[in-house]
């Protein structure tokens, strides 16, 4: 692979003109509004995937957003690796504090930024040119498969459903994947395990209209007023969640395990700073890496009620929302999870409201060996690129509920090589990519496949 | 007075189309979208007074919303009534919950619905027309003047300085106001309390930017959870609010008052039905009628933070936002609890979030005699239209700050005669105004001209 560093240079600015083609397409999978923009990016991932060298190439019809699937079979005899990824992205609010339009890539300091830099187009598009290089050249040693959803960000359903119809079709020898973060840039490391999510919405009715603050006010439930109460006692002083059986099928970690995660380099000042925040804050007993990792979490990601324009409306609100997101671990169950949330807090609802729980999308935890080799394989990739440097093996606090069902339904292990930075601010304003890790993550995908396939005639 | 009701059948089409002119324009104080409507709206207010028989008429600009006044003097020794009212109105939101567009005034079952319907453009208009009528048919036995503002809903700040600057233009014997409600259609009332008001927004900020409740869920304080933390705090489990030194300077009303107000007509579970709730909710040892007319409130009247929109998004937001109104009573002194709100706001912040405070209107609370002339007047003209009913005196739980402020500065006393009732959902979306009411105060307040001009002359 000689000549890998000169085609990488050689076709850069192509590649960036087809990234950004890419990002263009505000995909934003849980808007209604961009339903055809989700047509359109499915095409043109298509598109890039059969320029790119692929022999079938098709765009899937799905109750949902459609899978792109495509392929190369060189040899049945050959390994198959699968890639996944998703041309799906996050909302963009809060839209004014971007700095550059979120859907037209900005290049600045050596940085893409753009709503889906990183998360996941920025990622999944290493693959595609990774593929091409192996392909154009002649050098592809193995079988590749290409599956990318549109959904991933709202639940992965129709991909659930897609793979339970075609378990022959999707046939592989690892799942490979790059949608999580190296512990730093320079810092080659692979994800072995990653956080489960039940999400869910909440709404806390009281009066059936707004009511004026002065006339009513006193003796009257505030609904806004009730939702922080109830919200509030869902964590306990010492950070752990008070919904009874939360913690029961929680694996806790050995003593060993644990000692190894300190090892993670990790500097608490530099992780303070990088967030700006002035105190770390977490569940008594473990610590901040321990704490995003392994343990699992409840988050308010939205509250909403009464009055939220300029000025003031003095309003006692007919309602209250928030949608919630709690992280969950080995071996909690998402489903039920949901249910003692849903059964805890109708309970704690006093008589002078009326609380629904409306779940969202949810999804298992993972977790993974290290000693397959697709994970050897994918070190030695790392070595091939980064210098000789070894690979730390990590965890994340993030979900890719699509991971875990891979393996219940395709009987498949995931390789979690991601090439994104924590900087990068996915799900974040101002979401960008190194142009770096974009190139890097080009450079070293073609090394995993060339070891893959030798480690699999072994 | 003969005539006044054929005088006012006779009109009834040409009043409401006037009526409508000025609920048409969007005159919300509190947005800056809406400036030049507030000018739109004060003109037309000029012109209706004009047309009405005042012989001067202004429209004073200020540092905000235009002042309208407005004056005809028939003889130095009458006795002289001052009419205030105000042209602005609340914002519409949640305008999806509106029937009717909010500022196309639509008659249903003989309600007026839109914004500003009752409060207070439907209810100002009726001293329009009473005014009107007393001139048109010779027979006004007072000085009359208008003081129309445009900045009621948002702390009437620039009417305080044109009252400070205009003592002597604004004497009278009395302000004559229609801004609060009745006890019910058919039931006079005549408001002798209002609570004042502290109103404030909090914004609570963890992390400098929005991150991914994965990655970072469980080690980093949660703005939004932070908040309800610290909302949930401020009132206790009987009801009471912890921020200490807030009752110090409460009127703890006598037994014997207590006892008075008992016997306002009150039936909780129609007051339930009306708003739509199971069970009242508020300070303990305190009745309902209480608890909203003589005991200081805290209620959160906007929450947001985080992602609002459809579906998810799985964000550990940067920050979180509330605004709060505090309903207070006599002595309490609306500044002073706005620093003890700061103070403890503040004091319970965790080491992890930064917060801050941030003033908006307030205003004191207001107390009224019963014995006043101009209270007996307003007795005697219910009782020439409501059959000889006697009046009520009642109290309300709402806030016209400018109300105390006139006291001060003006060293006038107001009388509260107000024509709306507790169904016109003021402030909420549908707001209403029966046809009766409107046109039933403009029946009744000739009678308080004629029976103040003769008790003053006595």
């Amino acid at each position: 692979m000689n000549d890998l560093k000169q085609y990488i240079e050689d076709n850069k600015e192509r590649f960036l003109e087809e990234l950004f083609s890419l990002i263009r397409i505000p995909s934003i999978s849980s808007k209604t509004e961009n339903k055809e923009d989700m047509v359109r990016c499915a095409n043109r991932w298509a598109e890039l995937i059969k320029e790119a060298g692929a022999d079938l190439v098709e765009v899937i019809k799905t109750e949902g957003a459609p899978v792109v699937y495509g392929e190369k079979m060189i040899d049945p005899n050959a390994p198959t690796v699968l890639i996944y990824g998703h041309y799906d992205v996050m909302p963009v609010e809060p839209i004014d504090l971007w700095n550059t339009p979120p859907f037209e890539p900005t290049i600045i300091d050596g940085k893409i930024f753009a709503r889906g830099a990183d998360d996941d187009k920025g990622q999944s598009f290493i693959h595609a040119k990774a593929f091409e290089y192996l392909v154009k050249t002649n050098q592809l040693p193995c079988n590749v498969k290409f599956m990318i959803e549109g959904e991933e960000e709202v639940g992965s359903e129709s991909l659930f459903t897609f793979c339970t119809q075609n378990v022959e079709k999707l046939k592989a020898d690892v799942i490979l994947v790059s949608d999580t973060s190296m512990l730093a840039a320079g810092v080659p490391s692979i994800n072995v395990g990653l956080r489960g999510l039940t999400y869910l919405e909440v709404k806390v009715v009281g009066p059936c209209r707004d009511l004026h603050s002065g006339v009513f006010g006193g003796a009257v439930a505030n609904p806004i007023n009730v939702l922080c109460d109830m919200l509030s006692s869902i964590i306990d002083k010492d950070g752990k969640i008070t919904i009874p059986g939360f913690y029961d099928d929680v694996l806790e970690v050995s003593a060993e395990e644990r000692a190894l995660m300190a090892e993670a380099p990790y500097d608490e000042q530099e992780f303070k700073d990088m967030i700006g925040i002035k105190e770390v804050k977490g569940e008594k007993g473990y610590t901040t890496v321990e704490r995003t990792w392994i343990r699992p979490t409840f988050d308010v990601c939205g509250i909403w009620g009464g009055y939220i324009g300029e000025g003031t409306k003095t309003v006692l609100p007919s309602e209250a929302n928030a949608k919630v997101s709690m992280r969950i671990v080995p071996y909690q169950d998402p489903d039920k999870i949901m249910k003692l949330f849903k059964e805890y807090f109708e309970s704690i609802a006093p008589d002078y409201v009326t609380v629904t729980v409306k779940p969202h999308h949810g999804g298992d935890a993972y977790v993974s060996p290290i000693d397959l080799p697709a994970y050897r394989a994918a070190e030695k990739a790392f070595a091939a690129t980064y210098d000789g440097k070894k690979t730390i093996p990590t965890r994340s606090g993030g979900s890719i509920p699509i991971i875990s069902d891979f393996e219940k339904i395709l009987g498949i292990k995931s390789i979690l090589l991601g090439f994104g930075i924590e900087e990068d601010g996915i799900h974040s304003p101002n979401e960008c990519f190194p142009l770096e890790q974009l190139f890097k993550g080009i450079e070293t995908v073609p090394y995993f496949y060339k070891y893959f396939a030798e480690m699999e005639k072994k």
